[in-house]
């Protein structure tokens, strides 16, 4: 868990440079082989890994493993229910556009030859939705995929000298409303944001995505500076937390 | 909650007329007009109720309201990983199936012109599987439901004359296995089930549903006697449950 | 063909007991294993019944058999004409609930051991529809399963000390109107009806499905017991027409 | 009913100009406005026309009519299955464009502006194939939209002083085998065909489409002459069997 | 290039037996193993040919060879915007209708056992459609397959002494306007046309394909033949424009 | 057109800060209202704009007009022929990813006000791909949409006096291969990068979209900063020759 006061200058009186309440519960699921409940204040993500022997026939043979994510939000998990997509019958754009992301940004930490021919698949569904749902995901799938390869190397389906995490991997959103850079996004102050940022980093503080846009207005070098500085203070924070629910057999934060 | 020992003759310590234990989180969700995180044992539904005004093109101008169900799985709510409806781009028999059922069950204690041209939309998610997902999915929505319909007094779209429920429903399902007739059938008793019933009853103990499926061997009038007693007994807790949560503004049960 | 007087005080003559006049045209395809044209008084579904050698990829080599439904209606069954599902793109959940329902009947009574590895798909087409068609859609494809199996017995695709069929099954519709519980309803009873119940029993007199749902008002346990009574009286009296059918090699009915 | 000895050439006995057995059961539908259920030989159809006031909305406003037409065949109509295009979830190219030549050949007899912004769809539902399922199925549509519009006639839909029938039509498929040009193809026949063609003709013995292919090796003009001298003799002699059923009432053919 | 002075009675000043400026720009894809971007007048047509190893499952081990065409078109070559195909997720009848035309049309002139068990894909995108897009896709595809098949000869795919090109084949459109048959129809001209005509020739003058259709008014004999003979006429033509390109390693057209 | 000297150290003789050889063709369609065949090096792309009056309905009102874009690719612009997306009867997350983005750049340079209530659709169709297509897109679809908007101006459905123009738009790739930052990644050095960024930008220099993202490994600041030096230094000279193509009424580029 991470702290937050409210006497800040923001609606829900956080400071520019301050993340909302964020809490991992590690191991949620009874049935998958990792998983974490992430919030980002009222943000909620249920993040499950799900460890399979045997990859994909395009990378058959090849002696690598595969990470994969899929994204998805519950019909009423933001304030007016939107339709399923299996309802629709097909996938939206933001819905593949946010799975791709995740996978990517999973794929970024594991050395595929470690994991041997075996696929990780990352759901991550929200069960509630304030803005910053794909950072968060990303933020718990990451812990979710740890324990999901712990749990394989105790079924000796890695083995025990493979490590396949080469980094940590966490990720926050950050934006300029009214001219100023702010620190992950609520819903209310993502709609009124100018620019739009996500930004995910590796324990090590290297950038892994970069995704900048201009929804009101285009951004010059000195805010995208200003932003990448919040993203990199944020994560960095995101990452001891993580590194702490790890630790911890509880899987409770603080 | 319901309780339950642990020293019967079931694999869980159950006897054969028991329910698993049973809570309803009441209002879990801060976004929808109402909410139920109901478990029935390991398996957890979240049931939300959106409440909207006006009815779909063929009940309009009907003076009567509509009550609709939507029912869906996460990939990894199961011991392995299914693909997503919304990924294959059709939605399978059991689900379509399934949210048939829980909508009929909550239409019948709807009086639908006290509800006036007014839709409620429950979804059903369910994020852990362990057998009788759909009998906890009825179980809880009828919670949401009957919050969603309280919002809408308080917000003036139903008039405060106006009482829209005529009664409760619960739904539990019962089974014959190894020639017993047993309660609210776990996943590792539903799959060897010879016979498996889901029962849908009212608070008033009136049958909204009964749907007996001989799995193994066809079944007698004997036997179908002795489960609808099981259900009877079932679900006459799951509405004193109910009740009390519903009474309970602290949403928790005992 | 059942018999049929028109003087009760049904809109159609019968008595609340009485079927409606059925009749089982047999072999009216000359290009499926086993084919049955059936009505029960308007209602007219095509049954047939495809054998092939093999089984599922997930059937095989467990040296058992498999039995599937598929259920459809002409797009101008009906009073009015609906579009067709290929045109639509997805199958409705009713279609799905009812292919499901016959397929389940069918296989209660057939011994899978005893087919082999062998693979029954019946359709079951609705040329027109008036109430009651998944209960003729049962009560038809048994006679073409039946005709299917003798096929391959004779092209020697199963065993000639095999017995595949335990039993037969046939199935009805039973509901309550204005407080009476009627047989067998023809469409205009049907929408008028408070609850609606399809049973599908075997020859000897076991239930595999019952199916009941309160369309208007739940019911009680002796409304459940009168209808029950019911439907075994009819499913009793299809029992003899079925035999009937399948030992007259005219397939003519009376 | 035409006319079909069996002592000619061809494998069934017919002559090369000779048609199968053709029979037109006019009325076979309880439920559409007009309908008919064609054979011939082996190849049966049923044909329903429904017709409905009003027209697609980018004729509406023209002061003119509409006629479509849907073509489909049930799974088990050949030799062996074919899965629907329901489950498949996609219409196939050949469904496609057997509809469109039914509904433009329909369209070719009919007076747009006679009909009145009226629509008309047939259906024609394939129950078993043989061979000229779509020429069997236009010569089927024509009796069952007749029937339509004398409805809609008698309805005061249609003005009693309009007359939307322009003309009649019916349709033959024509092939040259082993050099031999030969009239109404059955399916045995039809696999063999070098060159196969549709031909669609009004009863003044105008042309409404001409479809010719050279399944095996392409065809010369006088090739193409004797098939069309076929075609025209053999929609001659449906043509009369249209009229004969048409002032039949009792809708058998002779 | 054909010629096309503008002195004739039709609108673009050519006269009735004249086609328009035809274009066939050979290779002008780097990517594909065979390319023509054609042009009849403002018609544009990407015709590429993709040349694999093997064939689809149910032609292996035939020893026989396979080729297929899929047409398309982009969403504004037309006038007015039409919705892609591939958001609306389902493929139009006319699309179908046209790739199976295409697909006949090629395989007409192939000796499959020559190309062995290898696959030809013609692709045919039209990037302007001012009419008769559909026998501008074939003239042009035919150029694409010949190089393809060239191609596959020099990779050794394909025997050095092995010749699956049996001919050539071209296809124009024709048809009545205002009682004048005239050749290679401009969409002005198409939409005014009673009776429209797709001919497919080969080199040889053998016909492939005659598609005729009475959009307006049926037609009779004489007008058919008259339509036939304006066709041969122009497809001769096409066939000496095809031979002059594919002889002139250019490309170029005169 | 933009210079293209062969003697740098990349394959194709490019030096690390220099783009491909760039045209763009305007007005090569004549069916759309603007319209521009963008090449970059051996990607092609055929970019239209099409006007229509009207918003969609969740605009309806505003008083706002919209800017909308889809991406396609050819079946065989790539090397090996991909699927249709058609065929498939989805739409690839990519795809949608792509046509997101366009749509997103070309919004943040026009004023939706100033527009009015009218709609432009931007189709982007690779003809053929060799890398970066999707930043030729938006730089040709650029080109596109101020023909579309003039023209909408000469038929006076934009106010003479409104300028919905704020500034022009144009994008580039840039990456990282083997340590060295590249700009306008060709097909064969995309597959090696690190790192691989696109980065859209407009006239005035501010950034619309920054998309980086490590393919291979994280990269750390000062790469990503060498990276948006080269992106600024590329889009400057794109807006540059779309300055000069759209002040050249002849459209062609030097």
């Amino acid at each position: 868990m991470t702290d937050s006061p409210t006497t800040g200058p923001r609606k829900d009186g956080r400071t520019a440079d301050q993340l909302r309440r964020v809490t991992i519960e590690r191991g949620w699921s009874d049935q998958a082989e990792g998983s974490a409940l992430v919030s980002f204040g009222k943000t909620k993500v249920l993040c499950t890994a799900s460890f399979t022997n045997g990859v994909p026939r395009w990378k058959s043979g090849s002696g690598k493993g595969w990470v994969t994510a899929e994204y998805s939000m519950l019909p009423r998990a933001t304030n007016s229910r939107t339709d399923r997509e299996s309802v629709k019958g097909r996938i939206g754009g933001r819905t593949h556009e946010i799975s791709r992301l995740i996978g990517r940004s999973l794929r970024a930490v594991v050395d595929m030859k470690a994991l041997g021919e075996n696929t990780i698949v990352i759901d991550c569904d929200v069960l509630q939705a304030d803005g910053g749902t794909r950072t968060a995901a990303i933020t718990g799938a990451y812990v979710a995929m740890v324990d999901a390869i712990e749990w394989a190397r105790q079924k000796k389906f890695i083995g025990q000298k493979s490590q396949p995490l080469i980094d940590s991997v966490s990720a926050v959103s950050v934006g300029i409303i009214d001219g100023t850079p702010m620190l992950d996004l609520a819903y209310v102050e993502d709609v009124r944001a100018e620019t739009d940022m996500n930004v995910v980093v590796t324990g090590r503080g290297l950038f892994v995505e970069v995704q900048g846009t201009a929804e009101g207005a285009p951004f010059d070098r000195t805010e995208l500076n200003a932003l990448l500085d919040l993203a990199l203070h944020g994560t960095a924070e995101l990452a001891t937390l993580q590194t702490a629910v790890l630790t911890d057999d509880a899987g409770e934060t603080a």
